[in-house]
């Protein structure tokens, strides 16, 4: 039978991965990846083309914003600030926030789905246990989703799914395992390439995450 | 007295130079063109660079958006497709249509607005003489403000402002002369970039206000 075609953004890290194994049970995936000026670039397109091999999903889309580093306001583009030291306690909006990049990921994998004749976009956002982006919210979701009905074709009808919106980190890990999710093709750290640091906010989430669930990390850490 | 900064997206074209025009009164600007593969993007850059010029505006920030030509859809954006001659009694949506380009821009847009710390994004889309595209309606931009009311920073609060939506093009042109806008620095032909075709929907659409509006044109056509 001929499955709908869906297109997943794909950053390389476990959330994403985990949301393209749930893809591939369903849909055709169409894999779509953003550079942003990020700092760890290089190493999140290299685990997003190896998770794309692991699938076997040939329909791939690289895309880059590079203005959004480039018009700065984060330390996660930035190389003359530093990404701090993880703080899961932390209330408020930590300097790694890039200026409404999901609403600039969305828009492009929109915009593809609307020219594949995609039904859906999948998107790995987590709202509960994120570091606190306004970008990550259900409800920022599900304003998106309205201007997505308004702004493309009648007959276009493309659905913007959040399948781990409501589950804990440790969840998504739980259910990539049961997946088969290839977690050791992931990348998380928002400081390094080479080896994780083990110390900023996505490192802490991560390894408290693999913790909970009771599955074993197959990445090393700087500092664990 | 201090004004409060604003992002444009600038085109180019009749509507965004007017857009700028009304901006420059209140505002202090900031101008954002977007390639995105069009035919005539170089034309329409040299547009934007001179309209820039013409109000002495120094904040500028050119965007590439390469991947909406790349994934093709449109006849705006891809060589192998002609664009159409223009026919300004269709109902339906013609092949110019961008897929869900005015997100991608005006993403963008609200993305560098948060990181200068302005007070609004305007944008010169225009719903009731427009060429029938979904993302030019004013419920789509209506939809659009609340993702970013709830996609940014609670600070932020970035308006999207719309001023010459409801405008029929006559008027934004007869508005355009009272201001001074420098319509001799426009560009709105689809096809060509040396000589305006007078031909397709976009020249049609500028030709006849012009004339309705009882100012002369500028600039000149291949044919009219």
């Amino acid at each position: 039978m001929h499955k709908p075609m869906a297109v997943v953004c794909l950053s390389g890290g476990v959330d994403s991965c985990v949301t393209a194994g749930l893809v591939v049970q369903s849909h055709e995936p169409a894999l779509l990846h953003v550079n942003y000026g990020q700092r760890t670039e290089a190493r999140e397109l290299t685990s997003f083309r190896q998770i794309a091999d692991f699938y076997g999903v040939e329909r791939r889309l690289v895309v880059d914003l590079d203005f959004l580093g480039q018009i700065g306001g984060s330390s996660l583009t930035d190389p003359a600030q530093a990404v701090p030291e993880g703080d899961l306690g932390r209330k408020d909006i930590p300097s790694t926030y890039v200026p409404f990049r999901n609403a600039n990921i969305l828009s492009a994998a929109v915009a593809w789905a609307e020219t594949l004749g995609a039904a859906a976009v999948y998107v790995g956002a987590v709202e509960e246990d994120s570091s606190g982006y306004p970008d990550c919210r259900e409800d920022f979701f599900e304003a998106f989703r309205k201007a997505v009905a308004l702004g493309t074709r009648p007959d276009s009808k493309i659905e913007i799914v959040t399948p781990v919106i409501r589950m804990s980190k440790a969840d998504i890990v739980r259910k990539g395992a049961e997946l088969g999710a290839p977690f050791h093709l992931t990348w998380s750290c928002y400081r390094d390439e080479r080896i994780a640091c083990g110390e900023c906010d996505s490192c802490l989430l991560r390894m408290r995450a693999f913790k909970q669930a009771g599955v074993p990390d197959p990445i090393p850490y700087r500092k664990s």
